[in-house]
């Protein structure tokens, strides 16, 4: 474990001292947590020039729980500040001036102009300049244990559904049938929720992160349920629409099979050198033809790991090409004010043909069920 | 309602022109609520040189279900921006440049140093100056409506802790009795949990913010509970610690009678002119004379409002003063590695002793019952 975790960091410390950077402080949490593989609230991460990293944190509760994660020593030096008030950010200002840094590249994404005004102040004779996103990008491609976790996230999320679609749902609010996904998520081993569970009845089906509310379902509506567990920090997304009742409605049918279209194009879509926008595209269009463009959310898809929307995303004014191994959402959906609406998420890895090209990751039926 | 939000604009206004600003940028979504009653993902509040309130925000999905607050118009406009990439911090200092403003002042607490330099890009004849805490020094002393959902977000609290009290414990595990805490409170009408419930039993009682695991609850344990209710967006935390079995042994009683005494002489020294440090004292002193500082928490209280942990923070170095009407926490705590401990946490608003002294919105009894 902990060594994964040394190697990613002398990864980053090979790109950035090629861009003549001598020392690092890594202030992003999800950054952090990738680099070390440790969930410190408020801590902050020194590369230093001398080739040691330290990871600096504030006491917190001193009693806290939260357990380190296994793995020998990986030369990862721990630094609790005596006090909360003490910025652990500054703090490593100072270590990385004291250490003969005379340059210190921040997250300037993450460090507000407070922050990193205090920096300045703390250790004047060291130059500040920009670390930019680059652990954002070396987070993009997942390695083989990020691609585990994930796999085990999306295992926990696909048991919590089946599970869910067992038992009975008419008569049962929204709110309680979102508590119930997230025990039972729980039960399956998450962390907890990777974002908050969204059941969606009738008229709000098909709405995007619909807040539950105390609607109980009734025979002839569309369930959208979003759901998905975190697991060793990693997120994953699954979105289903079903029918309650005997059978679909026309109108049901219609708009379920566009949706599906939609998403089995973007899913295709998905393949190493293929274009961000492309792939929002493939999607987007077949909802656009149908007259459904306007009321379309500005993503169709984004990346998921440490963090549940993360690098890349999936909209028409996205740069950049998908490479391998980088897991994203598929998640186009519709909604018609009044009716109630469709919304079909997976979660899946690219791979090239070669290897069989995409793999779905959260892999619930998307058959039309009437329940 | 929403008068009250717009008597808030106007208050900060009054406060800050005086201070020579002519507009000035919210961006701290806490603040934006505060000001504006709306809880708006990554959105920006414009108060413009012309006197007129904007606020910004980025499309989202445009499905989303978030119901915009009751309350008729309050002389705050909406913006919506076209794309998700566009900042709405950004899109509000144009649109301050071009309202004719030569200043604008922005959270330099909240703002990223990235974002304040685009900012700068994008106004360049905007002079960029500091708000700083104004608006979370405003939120400081809470008005009637927020004292309001404060005891509402306590009522739920006590109802949910009360209702566990009464059902059977002994067998179960921290996670259910975790998750079975968090569904009561959403029964009784909570937006969310305050904060993630925590329960610790035997060896893990006591533990601030312990993360509930699979460990069962058993005959002579010390169980911990810390819980909350956010209602409205006003956050609560109450704390308590029984014991589980017949009758508590004797260095669980000795124990459970100082951290009480402790947690009793916080409250006590909860007054309007209490300075922080001094209700910190007072409940860390006991606790070090028993022998127990080492391990202590920094802290043994915070506010309570929009945010569970704000300010101020009763801490040996916080600096200032307790006014009227603050809601502060006082939660003081020992755990003996190997053994367990006790935490008892209250949310209380500090009164005058004419109107009875500091009063007590967290009921639920302290004594040290045998469940």
């Amino acid at each position: 474990m902990s060594e994964v975790h040394a190697a990613r960091r002398s990864r980053l410390r090979d790109r950035w001292m090629a861009a003549g950077n001598e020392a690092a402080l890594v202030s992003r949490p999800a950054n952090i947590r990738y680099l070390t593989g440790r969930a410190v609230p408020a801590a902050a991460l020194l590369l230093g020039p001398d080739g040691r990293d330290t990871l600096l944190s504030p006491p917190g509760p001193v009693t806290d729980g939260r357990p380190e994660p296994p793995g020998g020593p990986d030369g990862l030096r721990r630094l609790t500040l005596p006090g909360i008030a003490s910025d652990p950010a500054v703090a490593a200002a100072e270590l990385a001036a004291s250490a003969g840094a005379a340059t210190l590249a921040v997250e300037e994404h993450d460090l507000t102009v407070a922050r990193h005004r205090a920096l300045a102040a703390a250790a004047p004779r060291l130059r500040l300049t920009d670390l930019g996103c680059a652990v954002e990008q070396q987070r993009l491609v997942k390695d083989e244990e990020e691609l585990a976790a994930l796999r085990i996230a999306a295992e926990i999320t696909d048991h919590a559904l089946g599970e869910l679609l067992e038992s009975i749902l008419v008569g049962r609010t929204e709110r309680h049938l979102a508590l119930e996904l997230e025990r039972r998520l729980m039960d399956h081993g998450a962390d907890c929720p990777a974002f908050p569970t969204s059941v969606a009845t009738g008229r709000n089906s098909g709405l995007a992160g619909h807040r539950p509310t105390d609607r109980r379902v009734e025979e002839g509506d569309f369930l959208t349920v979003q759901l998905g567990a975190r697991y060793r920090g990693y997120h994953c997304r699954i979105g289903r629409t079903f029918v309650v009742g005997p059978a679909p409605a026309d109108w049901q049918i219609e708009l379920y099979d566009l949706v599906f279209a939609a998403q089995r194009a973007g899913r295709e879509a998905l393949a190493p050198g293929a274009e961000y926008r492309e792939v929002d595209r493939a999607a987007r269009h077949l909802l656009e033809a149908a007259g459904y463009g306007e009321a379309l959310a500005p993503y169709t898809g984004r990346g998921v790991g440490l963090e549940i929307g993360e690098d890349p995303q999936l909209s028409p004014a996205a740069m950049g090409k998908l490479d391998a191994c980088v897991p994203v959402t598929v998640e186009p959906g519709v909604h018609l004010p009044g009716r109630g609406g469709v919304r079909i998420d997976d979660t899946l890895v690219v791979r090239p043909q070669a290897d069989g090209g995409p793999e779905l990751l959260t892999i619930t039926t998307k058959e039309l069920l009437a329940l």
